[in-house]
């Protein structure tokens, strides 16, 4: 069962499949796709993914991206451990945590997003981090008031952590890249703890990719 | 099986909700949250949505939100038609394709978005407008691009339309609410005409809703 994964050290949707192939002990060849330089924008990458995003998931020469699509795959590949509930309530509960993340939040803060601030509005560095401060805490706030109608116990979705405590830990990364405040939201700093005390969390966190020790 | 859905005419993600239930012909009451006026920061819709988001689907007692669990659960409800095949590979591609609207680019439209272009950096209305039409530009290429590489036939994933589909044709609704060019996307546009060729997409769409003809 070979699996690639084209991968960039700080992109949070890379950081997400990460996880899940960690927590699953899914062996797998990374590949690097250097956001920062614009490698996803080569034409040799745009035969591996035409939107021109990474992650790419490459499973028996079948491609798959989006993270959510392809820790959705990951699980009927690897069922152990189930990372989105099969219960169809539970499922749905954790599917909109994730999207929470996904759909609402990090999208503000991708590479291409904050480019087009600068060519747009003349925003300076300062000014393109606050705004990635901003949306990094909405979407902090956001799971701070769904975790304190549901508190985590002692993940998200009780005893084992599920695709949305892998959204939540990848927000929390988040506001490590933009040194966004975690005060505010005690649930989410409780659940955090709970995620990056797991080796799989621990081993997936953007700091520890090869890629950010070469460029740092 | 009463369902109710909290509901906004110019909602993109409350549009694909309104195509699902339509499709599978199962009736709703909708519950209007008028995003214009920031209805969705009420203390009362807190309780329903914390996430302050529309749209919400209520089923025996039982709240849902993101589009996509929504569309998932009532797959599980109603499983005819299905919107999210079983086979897993084309669920991951159909999921995929779902995801470069509902997590790439519909995000960057956002009412908060637009919003917060003006507070941010002074952004006037035609500035925000041509925000909006550039991300929706941006999503409608990497759509045709993968259409290009897997042509539809005569939808996204082959006879019947799909969550794919139900995500392409709001980002052409998108396209029409930005002013934003289809000229250059030739296999969005047919499949548009294959979708609002049918009533669950027309009747879903946002100038066909009693609150569009109640503010124009």
């Amino acid at each position: 069962m070979a699996i690639q994964l084209y991968d960039f050290w700080r992109s949070n949707a890379a950081f997400r499949v990460r996880v899940a192939l960690e927590l699953k002990r899914m062996p797998f060849e990374a590949i690097e796709i250097d956001l920062l330089a614009g490698r996803q924008f080569d034409p040799a990458y745009a035969e591996v993914n035409p939107e021109l995003v990474v992650p790419t998931l490459v499973h028996n020469g079948d491609r798959f991206s989006q993270s959510l699509a392809i820790i959705e795959y990951l699980d009927h590949l690897q069922p152990d451990p189930r990372l989105i509930p099969l219960d169809p309530r539970e499922r749905a509960y954790a599917q909109s945590l994730a999207l929470v993340s996904i759909a609402d939040s990090h999208p503000l803060t991708a590479p291409r997003v904050r480019k087009h601030l600068g060519a747009a509005f003349d925003a300076d560095a300062a000014t393109v981090e606050a705004w990635c401060r901003t949306w990094t805490s909405e979407g902090l706030a956001a799971y701070e008031r769904l975790l304190a109608k549901r508190p985590a116990a002692p993940f998200a979705l009780g005893a084992a952590p599920t695709i949305a405590d892998i959204c939540i830990a990848g927000q929390i990364v988040l506001a490590e890249l933009y040194d966004a405040k975690l005060t505010p939201f005690p649930n989410v700093i409780a659940l955090g703890e709970q995620c990056f005390g797991l080796a799989a969390f621990a081993e997936a966190h953007p700091y520890r990719q090869r890629g950010y020790a070469i460029q740092h």
